[in-house]
Parts: C-alpha cells; sequence; structure tokens
C-alpha cells in the first residue's frame, strides 16, 4: 500500500478511529496534527489541498503531486481495512457492518460526540443559546443511541458476526469517551464489557 | 438474490435511494408503506421485528423465519448494489463514494431533509421551540453541503468516477426535493444539470 498519513486532531474521536484501524491492521501511519479550536482546518491552504469540507480526519494516500485524500472517518476505515479481517467475507454482514457505522454517523456521533466537545472542550457556558438549546435533545438522542447497543451487545460479543469490524472501531470511538459528554456507561454493563474486549485486541493503542 | 421487500413511508428521501437503486438494477422490490407522522414505526412489532431503531427504511431479505433486516438507507442500497456498475471497481473510489455517503448522512441530510420536513410535512406554526431554534444552522449548514457539491459538480458529472454511483443517489434523494426546505436550486447549475443526467438514467423512476 503506498504510504498513509493521518490529517488529524488528536483530541477527535473521529481521527482516532482510524489511528485505531491501522493499529489493528498493523499499517503504518505518518500523523498531522490540527488544532480544530485554533481553526487549524479552515486555511486557505487545508481548504483547497486537504479538504474542501474544512472537517478532519482526511486520510491521505501517497505524496506529493500523486497524492489522494479521503475525508470522512469511516469511509477511510473502510479504505483500510476492505479485504481484511475488519470486514466480513459475508454480502449482508458486509452491510450490516455499514448499516452500524451509518447508524453511528447519524444516530450517534451528533449527540455523543458533540455534548463531548460542546461540555468538554468549550464549556457550557461558552455556548451559544442555540447550543444550549439542543442540549436536551442531544442527552436524549445518545441515551437512546447507547440503550440501542446496549440491546445488541446483550446477545452478543460484537457488533456483526463473531470477531471484531469496523462497526466496533466506529461505535467504540465516541462511547468509550462518552462520560466526558456526561452519558454514564454505570448501567450499561454489556457496553462496559465489549469497551473491555475492544481493548484487549492484538495491537490495539488507546487515544493520546 | 433472495425476495426484497422495503418497509417505507413513500415521503422519505431515504426510503427512495433504496427504490432507485433497485430500479437501475432492474431488482424487483416489493413495499410495504408505514406513516411516520402517524408513529406507525414505533409500534411494539414494529420495534421487535423490523427494526429497534424504530426507523425506515429497513431492506427485508428473504421471507418469514429466514428473514433478514437491514437498517440505514446507505447500507441497503450497498447490499443491492455491490458487485455491480453502481459501485467502483477501483479501491479508492470505492471508499470515495463511501466518503459522500457518509457526507450525506451527517452533513447534507440533517440539514437538507429535516428541513423540508419540518417546514414541509409539519408546518414551521407547529414546530417545537428547540426546533424553530435550530432552522438558522440548519439552513446554513444545508447550503454549505450544497456549495460544496455544486464546486465538486463544477468540473464533472458524477460524484466519483465517469458513472452514475450510490453516491450520486444517495445525494440526489434529497437535493432534487430541497426546495420544499426552503434551498433554491437556481443559483447551483452544475447541480440541476446532474439532476437533469440523474433523471435520464435508465432504469430512472421519480417518487410518487
Amino acid at each position: 500500500m503506498e504510504s498513509l498519513t493521518l490529517h488529524e486532531d488528536p483530541k477527535s474521536g473521529n481521527c482516532y478511529k482510524i489511528r485505531l484501524t491501522a493499529a489493528l491492521l498493523g499499517l503504518p501511519l505518518e500523523r498531522i496534527s490540527y488544532d480544530i479550536l485554533l481553526g487549524e482546518t479552515r486555511t486557505p491552504e487545508f481548504l483547497s489541498r486537504i479538504n474542501a469540507n474544512g472537517r478532519i480526519p482526511v486520510l491521505q494516500i501517497g505524496e506529493g503531486d500523486g497524492a489522494r485524500f479521503l475525508p470522512e472517518s469511516n469511509a477511510a476505515c473502510w479504505y483500510l481495512a476492505e479485504g481484511t479481517h475488519l470486514v466480513p467475507a459475508d454480502r449482508f454482514d458486509r452491510a450490516d457492518m455499514l448499516r452500524w457505522m451509518f447508524f453511528e454517523q447519524y444516530s450517534h456521533e451528533p449527540n455523543v460526540a458533540t455534548l463531548r466537545f460542546w461540555l468538554y472542550f468549550i464549556g457550557e457556558g461558552n455556548l451559544s443559546e442555540a447550543q444550549r438549546g439542543q442540549i436536551t435533545a442531544k442527552r436524549i438522542g445518545g441515551e437512546a443511541a447507547l440503550a440501542l447497543m446496549e440491546e445488541h451487545l446483550a446477545s452478543r460479543d460484537w457488533f456483526v458476526g463473531g470477531t471484531a469490524t469496523l462497526a466496533d472501531i466506529a461505535l467504540y470511538a465516541y462511547t468509550h469517551l462518552c462520560e466526558a459528554g456526561g452519558f454514564r456507561l454505570h448501567d450499561l454493563p454489556a457496553i462496559c464489557a465489549w469497551i473491555d474486549r475492544m481493548a484487549a485486541l492484538p495491537g490495539y493503542v488507546a487515544m493520546d
């Protein structure tokens, strides 16, 4: 595989997903850090060369003029893992893995990750009125997402099939950090056991 | 392929994605309708058998006790289209297609589709105060998503590679309906031309 470079903010669980995927697959990954709180992913150079959407993570494949850039954390994980043990060989299971990854971006991340970002990094007192008005809805949405995960994991070890896949990696990133957003893991024993299983995977790396 | 049944609300662009994918591939699809405004996807039977997340669309594969259920519109499209001309053969392009599909669910649908739902189906006067407080942010977010699409399509006919893929289908669903949410297509000529190209694809079906 060509050289791999992760444009990231180490605070971001979305960036961590890619780092964890690469680590579990034994793929070397260069890292270039940006501080989203300082607007470093909104500079003209970043927007024109790395990602016109002004977001990290972006996975860079190759170098120089031939470099290609892949935004969206779950798409980058897919690029790294397609054809490996982290993507199921069965057609339905593969789609079912993507189902959990879309669930993560639609129903989990905008609630669980956003409340962590707002409450832990920005601080409740610094939020706009519009943001403060969304806290309750995001709390309810995040608790519903975690409850669905808890129910699913009550009868199985991994989200899809019998081994860890990208679905687990995508959902692990912000779930294991959710208490920073005011969510409680204490009443979610199946999720807690799964978090322990994730951390025991060969090659696992923790967030910085 | 086993029998395919779409659990849907015909008002939903997310459901339409699956119907359009099946039509472009010539796959027969049974349809079972629910009215989300009447809570028909929150009944105990729906939650226990079809989708514990209480959402449509759900693609059902097979029938009876052996039936399997796949929520999340983009995952269902993937299941139908994997290995066909709607999914690129190149590894990077395949991941890049998923990149646009995750962008759609994270940056486009929660803004463009939600404003259509709120303003066209629920009505601004019936919104909660918390919903009304989000209209401006969703307007800005939706316009940014459409601007990014316009910029991308200014120099190419399709989102990834030289033919229509699932990325186009995913983004087409709510983009071609966006004026119902108060967005204007008039100033987005590249998107308008792409919408015309989509509607000219062999096998294309319109929303009901």
